[in-house]
């Protein structure tokens, strides 16, 4: 069922793509705002399910949703519309091209990441008249021509005051160690982000551990041993992509036990490895925690920063389509740090697509083991404001 | 060096037993600012690191804590004076009771689950002149002579929120299963909590096992993949406690996989097994979630109620010392459900030392996988008002 626009009018159609965040709704909720202020749009479209409602031609006509709801949305985490993995293929973006024709789409806004960013960079290579933006987000990142992505404040909010809490607990107790698992197959962004917790107290977290850097097993276990024999409560953060030297994700050097009779490779668990290493080897019980999809569906730990900053970056995107500009993607560059401060700029899509930025070796402590002032000072502020005033501590 | 207390007055000496929840030290708070009403206590000590500071003489003065620190006291998790798991023996009760003695403690207040007022009750028999009160803690709820305890209403709210939460991720991506494994050893109330999601959207989640029922792999199984074919997105919640039917823990059937060569059972890892079986068994791929230790650390989601009635248990416990009571511990008797009303009462600790309160079966629906509205009428005023009012889901 074709929809046709008023005169001069062009429909809006959004799309989410890969895992959700706990701020994507807030860059929908900012599309929608300032799409309805701009006459020359017509409806407001989301495709349900990501990339597959688009091939589906499944469309939410999300042009009159209530004030109310469009505040609610702002603050809940996941993806109302949906969204999928599904990787775009040559084959697919005739169909696409199709859909958009069809449905009359003007602007086509696609808030994803890496790959997200790629196709939106070929479909604004393949249709003239419909205005092509990418908007960003990533817990984990990693998205170039950025400072820093929408989703990763909150995920770095939540990653920093739960490691502080789990901390916290295990100090309580005494003779413990703990691994808590952080998101993060490539990039060590989040990992990184645990360091914050030591804002609450220096001696938190003991060790970080960042997929960028190979895991050295023996290193890895003598620090651990150094920290119990210093203090009897450990807490080791490490990124759920930690691999070995040869390049083997750690946790599924089981061989045939790592993959079921499907071929599905069975859920890892980085943390549950660490843990029994630390247990077999060293001797020392450990525990391990990994909140998993929790890192980045938390309304509670949501930056404020982040949320307001993804509701910028989806109206900015906007504001730019209806200004002509197509083939970009918002990004945010950094003013200062202290007072925080960012403006939104425009990113060709050939800078971002299929570009992964790592976390950078800077970063890191001479030992590989722990974030520097440096990285602190960039992580600091995306966090939405200090997440530790509230605690008491017991000074020795 | 023993405390000299002033004419007719005795000090008061505090000890956390067990695992620490996200308001213990709202209780701590309580008792601190009530005694410090009664002319007749002296010094406030808390015992560092639980029992054990007891025994080692490792007292900390809190008397004179400055307003602003109680303050913040009342809303950090985890246990601020430290706590232990450590068994009292027979032989220690000698020692326990010459160090009450030595440091003049003439109320001594044990914050703790089933062990905690075991070790209360007997000591409260071998001293005459120290007063002896249990301070209920645990977030399982599983202590006896009491409504409900201090620490399940915000593991409640946490693990509730964290379904919901969890759910609304999986849903956006759709074609998912995960296992959210939730803390509870013998007692199911927390992984019950989890059908409060329930009230975001009736289909969170989609099935809940409580370790009172043993673990049936095929009714499991059928579930799962009746779910599945029903709508493509599944999220099981698991009480880390879950046993087979010959009573077996499950994750730990791995014979000597499970054991390390110290002799320590390696972490478990219910989700896990759980996940892995839906993988291998079902052929659906199945991931997991563990938050672990921050379900009882959280205080972003600590629930208000839980918290204001922590303090009250902690207050009253030591206006009833002061009243001359002794061998009690301070428990909550539900007025009404809603209007949500509860009064402390004083329970003789005869009456709940060593009693462990499962799960009724009779809150479970006849598929044993969901909890009824019996149980949510139980559960939503514990969890400190509703959690849900600010998600927006869009409706199909």
């Amino acid at each position: 069922m074709p929809q046709k626009a008023s005169d001069g009018q062009r429909h809006l159609l959004v799309a989410h793509g890969g895992g959700p965040t706990a701020v994507i709704n807030a860059s929908l909720a900012g599309i929608i705002t300032e799409a309805r202020r701009h006459p020359r749009i017509g409806k407001i479209f989301a495709a349900r399910g990501g990339i597959e409602g688009v091939l589906k031609d499944d469309l939410i006509d999300l042009t009159d949703i209530p004030a109310e709801s469009l505040e609610k949305l702002k603050r809940t985490p996941s993806s109302a519309i949906g969204s999928c993995r599904y990787k775009v293929g040559e084959k697919d973006y005739p169909r696409i091209v199709e859909v958009l024709r069809t449905r009359g789409i003007g602007y086509f806004l696609y808030t994803g990441g890496n790959d997200s960013m790629d196709t939106s960079l070929k479909l604004s290579g393949l249709q003239a008249d419909c205005l092509v933006a990418g908007v960003p987000k990533t817990i984990d990142n990693d998205l170039a021509g950025t400072d820093h992505s929408p989703g990763f404040g909150s995920a770095a909010r939540f990653i920093a005051v739960s490691t502080a809490e789990v901390c916290l607990d295990i100090r309580a107790l005494n003779n413990q160690v703990s691994v808590l698992e952080v998101m993060g197959r490539n990039a060590g962004w989040l990992a990184a982000a645990s360091t914050l917790a030591g804002e609450l107290d220096s001696e938190f977290p003991k060790i970080i551990l960042t997929p960028e850097r190979p895991f050295d097993e023996e290193r890895f276990l003598t620090a651990v041993e150094a920290a119990w024999k210093e203090r009897r409560t450990v807490v080791i953060v490490a990124s759920e992509g930690l691999r070995s030297r040869d390049g083997n994700p750690l946790g599924t050097e089981g061989g045939a036990a790592s993959v079921d009779s499907f071929g599905h490779a069975l859920p890892g668990g980085v943390s549950h490895h660490l843990a029994a290493l630390i247990s077999g080897k060293a001797g020392i019980r450990a525990r391990s925690e990994k909140p998993g999809l929790l890192g980045r569906a938390s309304l509670a730990l949501v930056s404020e920063v982040d949320r307001a900053e993804s509701e910028l970056a989806g109206s900015e995107a906007v504001r730019r389509l209806c200004d002509g500009e197509s083939g970009f993607m918002i990004g945010f560059r950094r003013v200062s740090d202290e007072p925080y401060r960012v403006e939104p700029v425009s990113v060709p899509l050939t800078e971002v697509a299929n570009v992964e930025r790592l976390l950078p070796a800077s970063y890191l402590t001479s030992d590989g083991f722990h974030m520097n002032e440096q990285f602190s000072r960039y992580c600091r502020p995306l966090m939405g404001g200090d997440p530790f005033g509230g605690y008491f501590l017991l000074r020795r």
